[in-house]
């Protein structure tokens, strides 16, 4: 069967997350809603399901269907009917045992903070808004201690039966100008951990606590030591990685 | 009387425009309830009347009342009633002679293009997307031949018995990644200007025109020979400039 990749991006502002739900608008709902005026009825898989209100630059979806697909066409097609919340950057014909998911070896998610006393009107939709002053160099330090291979407990929504082991292959957070943001990438991520960190790294930054709490916090493999969750509107998920050699196979490595 | 000076920033989008209208909604129909509930009844100028979708970073409006005012006070008070999408980044007292619109000796404006052939959702709110590629040199050349003193006829949208002569200051489209930028300032603009501005300098940058049409376009006198607008949401009131010295004072070069 031949086997299609879609990159996209989209505003998350709109919609109840990527994940399909019913009598709500989702990124996922809408895409297999113009993808069936083509191909009909089609089983999408995506890389990273991301909440309501997060955004995507670099999101991949993959299908297969029975006969072939006219690649240029579709996406021309599928910008049509989606912009101007979410945009089809690529679509590509690949091999298929590509699974968007199972064959993703790396996510790269943004968190931006707007650091001023007084908002920003033209970037509120894709920033946090934090008056007070935030001392980005302990953020910073904070977010070193998460790189590694960890159970992030902790952190994460609990999914019954799931390990929430994950490794994070870096994390910076830099300021520039009034933007405070943070840059993450990790094998795989588990629900509400990007926002999870962002919290405990804007602790650290308005000096309620020190970046040497971190491992405390990860030994206690409870969500009762992080107070809240950082909004998802700060929150976009950048790239999906693939290993570009053989991209149809699944790393033993992956944590799925 | 106490005057006072409010700069305001907006996300236009939501807005038919500045000024206040009739069951729809406005930034100064916002903002004047909002004031309302603190001063009561109050009359504001504002310097720059912008159009339904325009945003602005650097918008400046002014008012007298009765009785002194604590600024900070109405500051938080005034963001706690209209933000997200309206922020008020400073408020302060300033000479009874003071006027918004009479008192200004220069505006600046943005004008935003998405260069790219597909759209990206997170800036469509405040970019135009032209998906062609845009010679960004004929469009800098373009604009070079409005800076100085002209009759805008060709350019502005007919107010009967005012005069569309204005002073361009400078004016600057550059490029920077995908983004494709207008910098225009002018002691102050006539309506639909920029954005007319904006057509001539597409057309250019799309090779239908050339930069030395220009004259021919000014020495027209008609509006006829500008086809069309370019959209208001790639537009935004990036500051509006006032005389340090003497900030009550209406220089007499100031076209009304």
């Amino acid at each position: 069967m031949p086997t299609y990749r879609i990159d996209l991006a989209y505003d998350g502002t709109g919609f109840h997350g990527y994940a399909r739900q019913n009598n709500v608008r989702t990124v996922q709902g809408d895409l297999e809603t113009a993808l069936f005026r083509i191909t009909g009825d089609v089983k999408t898989i995506v890389a990273g399901r991301t909440d309501g209100g997060v955004h995507a630059v670099g999101q991949v979806v993959s299908f297969s269907v029975d006969a072939p697909l006219d690649t240029r066409r579709l996406q021309r097609s599928l910008n049509g009917q989606l912009g101007p919340e979410i945009a089809v950057s690529g679509v590509a014909e690949v091999g298929g045992d590509f699974h968007a998911r199972f064959s993703a070896t790396g996510r790269r998610y943004r968190y931006r903070i707007w650091n001023r006393p007084v908002l920003d009107p033209l970037t509120a939709r894709t920033t946090w808004h934090i008056p007070e002053p935030l001392d980005v160099g302990a953020m910073d330090g904070t977010v070193g201690w998460f790189v590694g291979v960890h159970d992030f407990a902790s952190l994460c929504r609990k999914a019954p039966g799931r390990t929430t082991v994950r490794e994070v292959l870096d994390a910076r957070w830099i300021r520039s100008g009034d933007i405070v943001e943070l840059s993450i990438s990790a094998v795989a991520f588990c629900h509400q951990m990007v926002r999870s960190i962002v919290t405990v790294s804007v602790d650290a930054g308005k000096g309620r606590s020190r970046p040497e709490d971190v491992p405390v916090i990860l030994a206690a493999r409870s969500r009762d030591v992080v107070r809240g969750l950082a909004p998802p509107h700060g929150l976009t998920l950048m790239a999906v990685t693939y290993d570009e050699a053989e991209p149809g196979t699944v790393p033993s490595w992956v944590v799925l």
